[in-house]
């Protein structure tokens, strides 16, 4: 039996926006996916847009909101200042900031800023998946959220201690689509699958690297000229490289766990990384990115006093 | 003084073609530089753009011309098959194909191919600077030549041993233009210069990275966000980190030479890759790369009997 709705809790990112609504003990009573993420949101109007979703959900007039994602940066409904790292879990999410507005509560969890001189970082939603995945109160432990920045976080005794970005993603897209590797995977590259072997095989030889890919992009396109590759399997050389040069190159840096890796992510993703974590040889544990966001956001929900502590 | 016009020299590339007419000794009698590369030669048909600019330079009727790059590609005038390596570097030249032509003796170098099953790579143009950037004819060299695709080649005792490909200013412009870091270096990046400290530091970085670029990527973003990085600044962050990152990668994968690492570069190119292998600590010797394609042109016009040995 589901109880009535006690908060809306949405992750808000650049061109993405999830919404749920959600009961004490966190049971989804109703969800919205769209793309009013910031960018269309700055045109709309951040609080026409919430509203909007709110009322199509069939949200109650004074639900209280809580937001993670990018509407929280400098570009987006209010900024909600970066808290520093090393910093713990809950006292992240305690420093949401306040939109101003007499009809509900509405607030937004801040990101991470790690300022180091020779590795500044930043994130934003991404700390929410954190807090939502269940990470033991103590020891060391090595979180991937993969996607379009990839983030690996090590949290240690509850804590985020460090953490690092690899634009992963991003660069899958942005090679396909604008460098010459465009005419070896072809207008639409097709989805890799996880037992693809060219997958498997250019991710291994990522793997012994370091985190050294440049130097092997253009063989993709040699491949095609001398060794007939195909443009599906571009594609998958092309993910292997890169999701196999992500892991040696963070676990280069931020050495093994004596604990499973955790894998925050799902579908598609979460297969890919997964074979590769097994590749590498490195025992992981698979959280659903959605599940974890949606916990997080109970979590940063209870710590700022919103709803009760139930979940 | 300058003898009579002994041949016609072009460097065919994709997007450029630049001409010369020199005498037997390698003097530059005339010379062009146009934008009629492979691509536009494909419409407007490569003898008719070749006559156009021989005749633009006053060259005489029967003047044989000898061709280098991607002229002689699959997509190019007329196929010049790949030589596999290792090869000796006079080879190689030998085996320029000729074109069918009652007007002329026409004929273009072939580039290289290296047939490995876990690093295919491919060269056309770069093998006839090779050949002319005046090599001793003993003992192991390590070439770099940068560029969009830039290559790194070790030849021994006169033969190519072995390369591979960094596509160092591909991914500079794509990642200017189409990545998040847009938004750091602005539209239009400014040309960065060899003693900008920012080069100079994330290049460093870069170094003792072992060829780990993609780490460091993001952190250019962060480094805008959290330090004030300016976009002038950004660009010399993005320019230090890719070839700090390909020269560490590429002495990675060759080790180092006994000789010094052989340039072969021009202009503000030459500059920030003399600066880079100083920071790395590594001896090394500039050759122009527009002499060092005439001097290879003029070689293989000889090694064909295309012309005396006079040069």
């Amino acid at each position: 039996m589901s109880g009535a709705p006690a908060i809306a809790a949405l992750d808000w990112g650049t061109t993405r926006l999830r919404a749920w609504l959600l009961d004490a003990s966190g049971k989804v009573l109703a969800e919205r996916r769209s793309d009013d993420g910031l960018i269309t949101a700055r045109e709309k109007g951040f609080a026409k847009v919430l509203e909007g979703h709110l009322a199509a959900m069939g949200a109650p007039q004074a639900l209280p909101v809580i937001i993670c994602g990018m509407a929280g940066s400098r570009q987006g409904w209010l900024e909600a200042p970066y808290v520093g790292v090393p910093a713990p879990i809950g006292a992240i999410l305690r420093g949401a900031a306040r939109i101003e507005s007499e009809r509900r509560d509405v607030r937004i969890v801040p990101g991470l800023a790690q300022r180091l001189a020779d590795a500044p970082d930043v994130m934003r939603g991404e700390e929410t998946q954190l807090a939502g995945a269940g990470l033991p109160a103590n020891g060391r432990h090595l979180v991937c959220m993969p996607g379009t920045h990839s983030k690996w976080v090590v949290v240690e005794d509850g804590a985020v201690a460090g953490f690092g970005t690899w634009p992963t993603g991003e660069l899958f897209s942005v090679l396909s689509a604008h460098s010459i590797l465009k005419q070896s995977l072809g207008e639409h590259p097709a989805p890799v699958a996880a037992d693809n072997p060219f997958f498997r095989q250019w991710c291994e030889q990522a793997l012994g690297e370091g985190g050294d890919v440049i130097s092997k992009l253009f063989a993709i396109r040699a491949a095609g000229l001398l060794q007939d590759l195909k443009s599906e399997d571009a594609a998958a050389c092309l993910s292997g490289l890169l999701i196999g040069g992500e892991i040696a190159s963070a676990t280069r840096r931020y050495g093994f766990s004596e604990t499973p890796v955790v894998l925050i992510a799902s579908g598609a993703l979460a297969n890919l990384y997964g074979a590769v974590l097994d590749l590498a040889g490195l025992p992981f544990r698979t959280v659903d990115a959605d599940e974890a966001v949606r916990a997080g956001l109970i979590e940063a929900a209870c710590e700022n006093g919103m709803i009760g502590g139930a979940a």
